[in-house]
């Protein structure tokens, strides 16, 4: 089951079930206004949603065209947006260009940080340049839309916390973040509003793809049309979502709707690109002795999107514009 | 005006308005169904909440009892929570303990780290202690509640999106703290769920001790019925709301009901007291060579209220117990 939430004028929007082949959809308002409503009370609106959804590919409920713009976040807000940082290749490349060590514990204690998640980017907006100087970059990511977690949920129980899966956008002022992790306390103004995919997908939706609390799909990444990165999101993952979650959830407990990312998607073969400039710029530095890749320029699109081994765009694509400086 | 959220069941709990003796309350469900939603459409529901507070204090709508047991945090979930520190002593004597330089730049850049706010406590709710090794401490702290916040609010138009104030404990464990900051990315199992005060207050409700950004008002602190920090809550506040406010929006937007923390209230006369054991532990391994206050154990209570120059308990008391390790 896929679901999307359709730009109402509300704060939420209203929540949509998608059909398999992502050219149509139908309203859900009947069984739950929002998603957030929909997560909120799973057990008890999972069942009609996914009737729902099977009502519209066998052609029983009318279906409503799917404008990918008409479109928000699947969480327009969130309760809480939690990135980790597991793909170890991205975090060596990215401090060893800036000269900083990886911490020790790299390989055993999950990197994750708190990120912003009042205001969220629709899979489609536009990405606001407020100083080009600021070095703005896309992430590609995966995460995992959860349901109630309680607090010290061990990693072996992780998985049944596990809604629905997404992709991100995370965008990120490069220049901004070493200044802001000298000063000890995290990422706050380096990093800007996320966009997520247009669709929220259960993880049966991709069947075997989705095992040991990772996605097994490749993410595409174009830049202006250009595809620059198409990696492999689940071998190199390397803290799992379900590995992430008890680390995040050891001395708290999350409310259904938190997003968890995996951090930008990462591959140790140059040969299957990069999800992130600053990842590019940081092989340039470390081979050519500069960073020649430009950040993000007002007018570029960004593009980030998975498909299934049938060739199925599973949760649509984000498609942004970034705007004038 | 003073708002409150009563236990209900739901996740959100019902408003109320309090009375001006603090010792009743009238369901304002009529008006709006939770804060969240009061803040949501607060130019249209802020009348109707105002008159109903009139109303309950000049005996005209029937008043419920008011159990403060029953009362969740004003937001029992927000959708951020994000907290300054913007007492600079506490910041000098805390990293002064632990050998760590303050920022080069800590009188003109606000140190700020965005919270877990998905599951937050109540002002009476038991505080869980997974394990005293980890080193519990209490923060008593000022908060304002915002309205809608536009990206790049200057700190001179951020007065007008301050809609409440209230008070927080926010927890944290002090001997996870060093190991979380030396990964570079900032606090998150160091900061369990923080807990608010009963009762928001509007800004004009505590009339000029609301001014420049700042509460001018004493914050009180008791740990186990002994008054250990009676600050001054206002002039040494180095970053007032304001500036805080167009610190974190400077790169992005915030939702009505994001909570903004001012950080631990700290004052330069030992005197005062203080808000968080760690600086306590702090003064003792400057003055004396080792820390001897203990950190939170089972058992232990711990109060935080403010009072105005009348007496009145304005955001009435946080008053929590720490629970069995």
């Amino acid at each position: 089951m896929r679901l999307a939430t359709v730009r109402d004028g509300t704060r939420d929007g209203r929540l949509v079930v998608v059909r398999g082949d992502g050219a149509a959809l139908a309203d859900a308002r009947a069984v739950a206004p929002t998603l957030q409503e929909a997560l909120d009370r799973w057990e008890e609106r999972e069942g009609g949603l996914r009737a729902l959804a099977r009502d519209l590919d066998a052609g029983e409920v009318r279906p409503e065209p799917l404008d990918p713009r008409a479109l928000l976040s699947p969480l327009p807000r969130a309760y809480e947006w939690v990135d980790g940082s597991a793909y170890l290749n991205h975090v060596r490349l990215v401090r060893r260009a800036r000269g900083a060590e990886p911490p020790p514990t790299l390989e055993t204690d999950p990197l994750v940080y708190q990120g912003g998640s009042g205001v969220l980017l629709a899979p489609t907006d536009e990405i606001p340049l407020p100083d080009p100087a600021w070095g703005m970059d896309f992430e590609g990511e995966v995460c995992a839309i959860l349901g109630d977690v309680p607090r010290g949920v061990p990693a072996d129980e992780a998985g049944r916390h596990v809604r629905l899966l997404c992709l991100a956008n995370d965008v990120t002022h490069r220049n901004l973040v070493p200044g802001e992790l000298a000063k000890g306390f995290g990422f706050f103004q380096s990093k800007p509003a996320t966009a997520f995919s247009p669709f929220a997908a259960t993880p049966d939706e991709v069947g075997d793809a989705w095992r040991g609390g990772r996605l097994h799909l490749r993410v595409t990444i174009r830049w202006n049309g250009e595809t620059v990165g198409d990696l492999e999101a689940g071998p190199e993952m390397h803290f799992s979502f379900h590995q992430l979650l008890e680390h995040v959830a050891r001395t708290r407990a999350f409310t259904a709707g938190t997003i968890l990312g995996s951090g930008t998607v990462s591959n140790a073969d140059p040969a299957r690109g990069y999800s992130c400039i600053a990842e590019r710029r940081a092989r340039e530095l470390i081979e050519r002795g500069e960073a020649r890749t430009r950040f993000l320029a007002a007018g570029d699109t960004v593009e980030i999107e998975a498909r299934d081994a049938a060739g199925r765009n599973v949760f649509g694509t984000i498609s942004q514009r970034v705007g004038a400086a």
